[in-house]
């Protein structure tokens, strides 16, 4: 039984991530600090959970003095926002796992070019692990501090993975476009996430210059072994939860479809979050689970390979994915608290 | 561990419970039978259970065959069509827990005046047991047939139960404003159904004439000990899932409200699945649970209280609900499956 | 042609207000005003007028001294906020609808009471008439300020008027169970108006202290020629737009459904925005429209009515009764600009 | 004035045609046929129309026989069924706006292809004209068949028209990811349209398989003058209406992004229903109008352009688009019955 503390667990990540800890078998959750809600119960914030937890929201201050008592740090922040107390969190040993974007990428430079801010803990960059598990296991299981992957890079990384680790595409070739549900967008008070602004409606956002594109980019020059260049699109959709990311790429070669299929089975073969499917993925059928969903589809009229990955954006997106990460650095089982059957309506 | 057979599972509740059951400790699914998808993987029917599950559905005639190797059976079938596949269950010593609406009517005149056709398993009615839990938790642990609640019903016996049962209230005074997510139609192909029919809109739907009007009659006759007609007026809401009711009724007395929440508190004190909130209830705070959430005003310038309760309809309006009662039934831990913290978002 | 001004005119209403004006072929928009977007083009703030308008929202202040220019004021303002403008634009002689609530209540006390504000215009509550219509359309034609109602209210008061006209009911058993899409919470930045927090759920909110009880009561009792108290409940339903009120009350007399409906008839008969139907009404069957359906229910078992209105919240609910009271005002057609056919889907 | 015939008025696009004919000044509807509602009152099928239309459906055998009353002919069947009644409509001189994908294809081989039925009118392919009216107004204006565009491919075609027709892609390099609401699947009764099923859920569908792709293939050509093949990936989105295409290209040059938009706006210059905007478009600002929004990026990073365009499915994508054609036919002002303001919320 380990100690774990949240810091920023009354945004949406933060809370589904009080969720999953709450059913995790190995974990005490020992404090929660809120920006917004501190001296607040919890259960009042997501009425939820109300009869489950008792627990009071405590100020980031507050949530400083008690890192002595804890085994791992989760911090649910917007960017720019960990650097301090995970430095503080560290130097007590306490292991950290950032589900904002701090410790993602690798450069400094590029960080403060896509972020606009300067980054104030370089010192750690090349001690952070990025924490996609199916990729960097062994690296994460010995960590200290772990970038939990975002949301979209999570889903777009996942797809396109074995096609570049297996040199089977135009590099410069890749076009991403990522569909969301609003809950990606967090909790925060702004006119575009306003029920009637979103409902009814689809649009595309940061075209081109979204931040997650970096994120990606970057792991997968690292597939690759070589620098990629490739272009993201987000939409936003009306719902509440789910990514969808439809991927394309050149194939090299005339690849059939059953090729393409057989190189992803054999490739995440073994993963238990990951599921090759035959049929084309829906964001309902990984809802509330760890899943990543993958199908694949070739089209010979153009060579193109069309990959096509869903997961639940709070959960194997944010959450899910951090507590994987855990249960990886503390030797549980890696689906310990995170195994949930999809909740497909 | 048990084992248990499934017959309609391809329906909603049928595949809610397929889920449940699928993470309940002491039950092994032996069979699931479907009319339309006999001889189907049924993750192939509903793709979220893709890698959890391999059965292949069979025929209710097949069901049949099988009787002998179970110890409880689940019917998710439309009304009218449990009689037969009941009493075979029963005369194999298998019990029953029916999730429709065959026997759940005392009276098969009261049966057949609201439901239109025949009762083809009187001799049964005795016998079978109303199970809703927190009012028959000791009859349903020796029960052998159990007419599993209807999910409109559930939500409104509970919301007024302790009034009835305390003679609160004008008993004629009884309304009971339902609204209801899409899942509660059913699977059923009907223009009705439909995505761009129910989307963007709210409606009500069988006025003064939706048959669980006589459930909840009969039921909170029951409990306050003499006739009750009351009005039971359902809604569709544009959502998946959840039920809300809001019921009123004139007090007798000058109660205050916390008066009332006294009242509720000590009728359900110990209940682990209702929760008198004193916030006003919301589907989504139970969404994905077992739990009914109850709120309670007292309107002082009318002297009306009105009680607001929520449910999952899919969980505690349907396959929760049985799998509750299957625990009474088996001796398990009630809350076994289905002590599932609710997802917020 | 007259020349109009808006006040408030980005807001859900605001916005409407200047969509349906945009349409008609009696008025000119002399100036928008906007306190959040005050020097930004109104086609900025709502894309959808992009090459349509090239109006630029100006202040408040700049609004008042353009008074002399315009015939007729709107003015879609929070509660408590249109006091001061509304006595300028008297003064000038510029006629005033009022959107908002401040002109509704017919007594600064009870006005006090809900709202909690110090009523500063009471000189004017005399000569403010209620802009309901098909109620007060002969009053309308006359008048130099319009209090439009209140979009709960517009749908309550026009189900329940024909019974207490004709004293059909008993006063005092009136319960209205309203629903509303999440457009009626306007446009401020509040937790609970995000999507992610009202998809998919429903909750009832303001629970017998809901400020449109008074309204309702107020217009009511002057039907009835006697004080009427009632219990008015809101529910919020993720959609855009649409308000569904199923109003119950027992009938005095043992009246079939024919005979209420006869009487329904009888007194809307020549009224071209309320529809009386036979089947029940949808929200959706009214979107885009300023139509108000009817429909009736008699439930023979508990001897009670139940009606059930339907409209679109932002036009029969708000812009599209004012400007159905501004076409009475300056003698247009009555239907000029309003009727418009619903859009189904 | 002249006189309109409507088949299959009773699928969403076939509603949405009657809704705009009946706003039409010069049009008069002389029947409406409909497979699965004739007799049946049009307004009993479509609530929302109660009161405005008393039209009585026919079957199409009684619609054969008015063929002489009628000017025009508006058909709106599903593919294959459109041949017979076009060749009766038009030797009887009647002119015919085909809505479904009949006559959308020159080659009656590739028809065949992706729709797998035998064209039974090839004679009529040469005759009929694609009734795109941005890229064939003078032909449409002398046509007596007008295939009337695919609600994808006419959001795709006017994307991506500008680019193709100056040479400034590279044409092995287009991408187009379509994302549409669920009325774009029509009233048909299927399991994948079952509110529960889309709700809160994205997925593709028909990837690299979709019929709209040869036709936007076939047009895209001719704005090329060489043959074109390309990409094309549907998705469903959980809204009714709306169309939103995100389209990806290779810039053969090093264009900005001012100069592609200069490029847009000479092209569109003058047509009144496209509008080139400088924010990213959203379905909800073109819901309920003809229009269609082209927004565009240049990602320098890789040197392609993405263009967003955004259009109602049911409006410029069908009916709306079929009385622009029926306006240029009968030298109507183009954007008669159809200069409709977008309803934003």
């Amino acid at each position: 039984m380990i100690k774990a503390g949240v810091i920023g667990g009354t945004g949406y990540a933060g809370q589904e991530l009080i969720w999953l800890l709450h059913n995790h078998s190995n974990v005490s959750i020992e404090f929660i600090s809120s920006h917004n809600y501190a001296e607040k119960e919890f259960a009042e914030v997501y009425n939820s959970f109300y009869k489950f937890m008792q627990d009071v929201c405590i100020s980031i201050l507050e949530a400083e003095r008690k890192l002595e008592d804890i085994d791992v740090l989760f911090i649910a922040l917007p960017h720019g926002k960990s650097f301090d107390i995970t430095k503080k969190a560290l130097n007590k040993g306490v292991k950290v796992i950032d589900l904002g974007a701090d410790f993602r990428i690798n450069s400094s430079e590029v960080y403060k070019t896509w972020y606009g801010v300067e980054h104030n803990a370089t010192e750690l960059l090349e001690e952070a692990v990025y924490g996609l598990s199916e990729v960097n296991r062994e690296y994460i299981r010995k960590a200290k501090l772990i970038a939990n992957p975002g949301c979209y890079t999570t889903a777009s990384i996942l797809a396109l993975y074995p096609l570049l680790k297996n040199k089977l595409i135009d590099n410069s070739s890749i076009i991403i476009d990522g569909k969301s549900g609003v809950s990606g967008a967090g909790r925060e008070l702004k006119i575009g996430s306003l029920f009637a602004e979103c409902n009814e409606s689809i649009k595309a956002y940061g075209v081109a210059a979204h931040r997650h594109t970096p994120e990606i980019e970057q792991e997968l020059s690292k597939a690759a072994g070589q620098g990629i260049t490739l272009i993201f699109t987000p939409h936003l959709v009306p719902m509440n939860r789910g990514i969808l990311c439809t991927s394309y790429a050149k194939l090299k070669d005339n690849l059939l479809e059953e090729d393409v299929y057989k190189i992803y089975e054999d490739f995440y073969g073994k993963e238990q979050f990951i599921r090759i499917v035959k049929t084309l993925p829906e964001t309902r059928n990984v809802r509330g689970s760890n899943l990543c969903d993958i199908g694949i589809k070739v089209d010979k009229r153009t060579n193109r390979v069309i990959v096509i990955s869903a997961i639940d954006n709070l959960i194997k997106g944010a959450a899910g994915q951090a507590v994987q990460n855990m249960n990886l650095m503390f030797g549980f089982k890696e689906s310990e608290g995170i195994g949930i059957l999809p909740m497909q309506i």
